[in-house]
């Protein structure tokens, strides 16, 4: 049974884990700041050092795994271009770390090792064919097919939140136009709530559009929990572009569980009635629905450390 | 090597042919009219006399590969619903095929066969991951994943032209809104085109929407080549549409291959200009164009036998 170190590369932290006997829990967890303007060199020299602190004694049969955010080319193990990493362009980040410990390294799509992670130890366990979507200030995804990770030419593959939903719709974080990603992902519904309260509509929330915290999709959460109409409106548009998108994707990969993760989620309970119906007014036949789950994710905030070991387990 | 007797199940005709060798060409076609409105019953029995007529003598090695129009479990060989075959629901195909020749027996959706006989035989030749589309009277897809067909839980993946480009758009065939379908199949040029004359714009074809033969996407297309503005943007906006949704299959499947089939291709020339410009303008990452190919389908009418008897050589 190999050890297995996991990193997880963020936009604000990085953290690592040490999974002995390559199953969760880990037995050992460490965090560090990204500080990602200091630039990729100083970014890597941090990753190594923290997979250093806690590595084993004897790195006979180590293996380390990596999630990063896309796009990835994850078949050569290189970091294409990271919007929260600046200067990252592609970046043989497998090489430097396998180069440094000199034993095998994976890299993934963070997005991809989660749904992985949710696969093997969370809320999609024993089924064959799972999709899964975060929501959080992007929208990403993942896709089991036939057990297997769905990972394309160059591992690129279900960036599910970057397909598009509304020709000619609003602008997404990666330039174009009318993705999921730019309608329904915590800082879209922000901005749904904010181009309401500049329209001059009546709400709990204006208070906050000027408050230095600003306005999140939390907040919009809150003001949708307290019968605030305006909230209501936009939480409920929402669920039903993701319910409607839900439903193309039933349409592509035919899924047996939808697993539904991200920091947005924490408004699930609001959510998820509208994003269930929606999918199931919009789906072109009811065999698509038959002994379809749709799970929240289980695995909270290791997902991401579960996912590269997962990823690492099978090097 | 199995004897392989290959059908092709359509609206209009039951097609079959005998591959010997498990490879094209076929050394005997047989094609009889399905006559769908005398029912299923009648309609099998048609099939099973279309096989009997070129089985060989001997039936010891012998299977049979069945392509069929969708939705259809293809995990069971249950036919769900076929739209032009009246009171085809729930129909266990394979089954009835199967005891009637005591032989194996598999059932395939057409377009998911298309893709299959494409990527073994015709354009997509030594992929390993091939996006195939049909546009045609429907739109429908087939996915080729690391080496094999992507099929889902019950074999109901790749219904890529139902899935949602235009949220609140036009009426697909399935009864859904704002569907690839409904927005650039063959009727749907056919209905662009028709909109734009009956709100007054000035069009050779005002001569043929009223004729006999009516408004067709051939008949748009002949136009456009001759320089009429209306064709030429509608055929356009086809391909605009095409391309859009492309861009977000890349992004979902990240494939090697893209090949374009279907009847609609046979003015291909017109539109593949402006759906690779469409597609390439609306890639979130130029990776996902690293080596990319699009390409016409090659086998022509005879891909959905080439298919069946692709599937049935995989028993």
């Amino acid at each position: 049974m190999p050890e297995i170190l996991a990193v997880d590369l963020g936009g604000t932290n990085i953290r690592v884990a040490r999974f002995p006997s390559a199953q969760p829990p880990a037995t050992t967890h460490s965090k560090t700041p990204t500080r990602a303007a200091e630039g990729p060199e100083a970014v890597i020299a941090r990753i190594l050092q923290a997979i250093e602190s806690i590595a084993p004694p004897s790195r006979a049969d180590m293996r380390i795994g990596i999630g990063a955010p896309g796009p990835l080319d994850t078949r050569r193990g290189v970091i294409l271009d990271a919007p929260n990493l600046p200067g990252w362009l592609n970046l043989p980040l497998r090489e430097r770390v396998a180069d440094h410990f000199g034993c095998p390294v994976a890299l993934g799509n963070d997005a991809n090792l989660a749904a992985l992670a949710e696969w093997r130890f969370g809320a999609g366990r024993g089924c064959t064919e799972l999709l899964y979507l975060t929501i959080s200030t992007g929208i990403g995804g993942g896709v089991i097919s036939d057990g297997h990770l769905l990972l394309g030419a160059q591992g690129l593959a279900a960036e599910l939140g970057h397909m598009t939903l509304l020709m000619g719709g609003p602008t997404c974080s990666c330039g174009q136009h009318g993705h999921l990603e730019g309608i329904a992902s915590g800082p879209a519904i922000a901005r749904r709530a904010a181009e309401r309260l500049a329209a001059g509509e009546a709400s709990s929330l204006r208070a906050l559009s000027t408050a230095a915290e600003g306005l999140t999709a939390e907040a919009v959460g809150q003001a949708a929990r307290q019968g605030d109409t305006l909230a209501r409106l936009v939480v409920d548009e929402a669920a039903e572009a993701i319910g409607c998108h839900l439903a193309s994707l039933l349409h592509a990969f035919n899924p047996q569980v939808v697993v539904l993760g991200g920091g947005v989620m924490q408004i699930g309970d609001l959510l998820l009635p509208g994003i269930e119906a929606a999918m199931r007014a919009q789906v072109m036949h009811p065999a698509f629905l038959d002994g379809l789950r749709i799970a929240r994710a289980q695995l909270g905030e290791d997902v991401g450390l579960i996912g590269a070991m997962a990823l690492a387990s099978e090097l």
